[in-house]
């Protein structure tokens, strides 16, 4: 099976958990209910959850009831994170995994209170499914961490300063790292984790993650510029309008394309104790280099 | 000692546990550290924290540094909604604890995102910070539940639907009970379950809670038309303005009044197999029946 199958399958596994998930949830309200229906039906290439499935995969040779849980939960995060980034006050977009954004779809409110309802089942189905309350403890930390202050959002407040001023590549790299890159070692992590890594697979792992992460989040800086809004499902050229601090607009075009294969590579290389075993996620990490939205 | 003088103590105790778990959070985003700050250190009254603390102190005769953990990751949450509930697109308020709100302080992106980081970190500290993995499951999963999409947050989007048009007595108790008394009734379970109360201790302080914050937030509604904003250290008339659906314009005044007093007879009734022991907590329910805040 080609490497684009394989995904389709995991995102399928990650979308039926979600729809699962959400159906327990029966004493939501309705109108809110509707509104995380919308968000978590928009077609997300479920790229983290995937992550997580697959490392867990290598670990121990299949996909756990656990590692669909945590893939979830990666997901519903990641899906917030979109939600509030879109907000007028926020990147003021209109588009979304080809759709219109939530606060479009519905209004402010409904969006801001939909992200921090996902913001919350995301714990909520990591405290009450994972099997092991020591393994949920682990993971529960690790969302937060990625996530928190200290990770996503301290990644999106810096996003959001840096706007309309030139800023260096250090802070620059800070500001990827935080946003992107920590939520891809979260979800290898993830994997790691309900898998029975132990502590050395997991550095492994988590390094590949955050290597992976970076690289993505150049890619998508260039995809920006190179891509129309038709290809990404989102708005085009918007961080080069907004003035916003990319590594094209700082190392430029053709160094940023050298950075994301370095990058890549160095992910690549970190597998090597896996053997074969890993080939899928040497293939991600290609996939994700040459993808064109 | 007197209630006011307990409660405190109590108040102190939760904001000093606060400072020290954002004094921990030392990779923090410097400007979303200033904005957590503030509201963290606004003038609130702590009632949720006290609540656990003395719960926690019920149960096993002293309050132990669960309890203090439990007590500062819900007031970090409730915070978290007031930051959220706040913004213009929601309640639109430029005046919390006496003090403009946080996206009057700042900006709507950084409320947002300080309301965001806030609630990560009420799951982060309890992952992190008490001492059994099953009892910081069971905290994460109580907490989670009372303030997500079946609990607060569905409190909150049901009152903001319920805006300016008139509804049943049934939907102004599902909103209330949603909105403000299920973090009450967390809150005293929080107390219950970091004091290792037995199963049937749990559910008369899980009642309490429950009755008690039906009881606050009936009392809200009716400082709303009869406290002035300098009191309040919020916009008072609010609700009225805002056609909001609230007990004074269900029920009338008089009957508003009654209500309020019956819950508090019922919570205190509750407390009566605690014996003594218990005598804080009908000073709580007395205090926040006859309070003018």
């Amino acid at each position: 099976m080609d490497f684009k199958n394989q995904l389709e399958q995991k995102r399928q596994a990650v979308n039926n958990e979600l729809c699962l998930l959400l159906e327990k949830q029966i004493r939501i309200n309705s109108a809110l209910k509707k509104a995380l229906v919308y968000t978590l039906s928009g077609q997300g290439k479920r790229i983290r959850g995937a992550l997580t499935l697959w490392c867990c995969e290598i670990i121990s040779g299949l996909v756990n009831h656990d590692a669909l849980i945590a893939a979830s939960a990666i997901e519903m995060v990641h899906t917030y994170s979109l939600v509030h980034d879109d907000l007028p006050a926020m990147d003021d977009d209109d588009l979304r995994r080809g759709r219109p954004t939530c606060h479009k779809a519905f209004d402010e409110a409904t969006a801001i209170l939909a992200g921090d309802a996902l913001l919350t089942l995301g714990f909520e189905v990591l405290a009450n499914e994972i099997s092991d309350s020591s393994m949920a403890v682990k993971l529960i930390s690790e969302l937060a961490q990625a996530a928190g202050a200290a990770g996503m959002i301290a990644g999106q407040m810096a996003d959001l300063k840096a706007e309309k001023k030139q800023g260096s590549l250090e802070q620059l790299e800070y500001i990827h790292t935080s946003k992107t890159a920590k939520m891809f070692q979260c979800a290898a992590v993830f994997g790691g984790i309900t898998g029975g890594a132990e502590q050395k697979q997991l550095q492994y792992l988590s390094e590949y993650g955050l290597k992976t992460g970076l690289s993505f989040q150049i890619a998508d800086d260039i995809l920006d510029v190179s891509a129309s809004s038709e290809q990404l499902g989102k708005t085009a050229g918007k961080d080069t309008k907004a003035g916003k601090l990319t590594y094209p607009a700082v190392l430029g075009l053709e160094e940023s394309r050298l950075l994301e294969k370095k990058l890549a590579d160095d992910a690549v290389a970190l597998l090597e104790p896996f053997g074969e075993k890993a080939e899928i996620l040497r293939l991600l990490t290609l996939a994700l280099l040459e993808r064109t939205k």
